[in-house]
């Protein structure tokens, strides 16, 4: 997506240990008029798997996930992050491991939020070694609905998880995959 | 705002210590449609002050506050949470006493993202007793801007942040005023 795209180039910046930094339009600070339209994009992608309920993760997940599901008119339900790996009798969980912040944590969903039958379309706002959509997908399953896909805004297409998660089945979609990034240069796939 | 009372009336929960939990439209689970609704309110209730950010504080304001961006065209911050208080020597940064988790959490913004001249607009879901908007007022103010008003969803109108925060000059709008609640009712300020 051209627009995406384009606003990565001009306001990205990268960091050491390949972590490509968009605070100033898709978190911590955030471009509404932008995400909006990242929003629709996903809805068009999507509309034909018909999902009925938009699953993300806290916090830099939520304002694209809330953007897509208002243009899909659907639930958002964000999967909330905890430190400890207590036992959550109530609620779906997994253990996500985060290699930008080298240590592992659980979120959860409330069990009334998901059920079998839901058609639930994954949506983040990055995709690297897809541990965090390794993590939503155990929380769809443990709910006995089904993942119609999963929805990106930037993946990082010279790591694995995108691959392999296409290569299980899973309809994944990114607005801008970066091919090659260093402190200098960025280049997207066609 | 007759149809965020109505919601809360059939959906919202109370739990000892006074905690209405409205986690099946306003957090953890969100209904966009719902939630861009608020946005639109607030864009009308704020527009005359002539806001150019909003600022609200992870997780569960971002929603509201980003709907809001989405219907006055500006930029949305979101102000984040740390449990260390650890010096940040790039970012404003403000200590808020939560009464919910019993804890201090320290929030931070990076400095590029608010200047002198902005004029902000802080939105949050709840109000209670006012620390999280103090926390972010005191942000707004170290980055010798001006906070314009604060728009809420759901104000305790029985607990003393609005009133407080009113009769230091601010204008607080709040969506829906809960005069009282107990486990078998709720009912609204006129």
């Amino acid at each position: 997506m051209k627009l995406l795209e384009d606003r990565i180039k001009s306001e990205g910046r990268i960091l050491p240990g390949n972590v490509l930094k968009v605070s100033s339009f898709l978190n911590h600070q955030l471009d509404p008029t932008l995400i909006m339209e990242l929003g629709k994009e996903f809805a068009r992608l999507f509309e034909k798997e018909a999902p009925n309920k938009i699953l993300t993760i806290e916090t830099s997940g939520i304002p694209i996930a809330f953007a897509t599901g208002a243009a899909l008119k659907i639930p958002v339900i964000f999967a909330k992050k905890h430190k400890t790996s207590n036992i959550f009798g109530d609620a779906y969980n997994s253990v996500v491991h985060s290699y930008t912040h080298g240590c592992d944590y659980t979120v959860i969903v409330e069990r009334e939020f998901l059920n079998q039958g839901d058609r639930v379309l994954l949506i983040d706002d990055f995709l690297a070694n897809g541990k965090a959509l390794d993590g939503l997908l155990e929380i769809v399953e443990q709910a006995g609905a089904k993942a119609v896909g999963a929805g990106i805004a930037i993946e990082k297409g010279f790591q694995e998880g995108g691959a392999r998660l296409r290569s299980n089945g899973l309809k994944v979609e990114s607005l801008a995959i970066i091919d090659h990034m260093d402190e200098n240069s960025i280049t997207f796939l066609e």
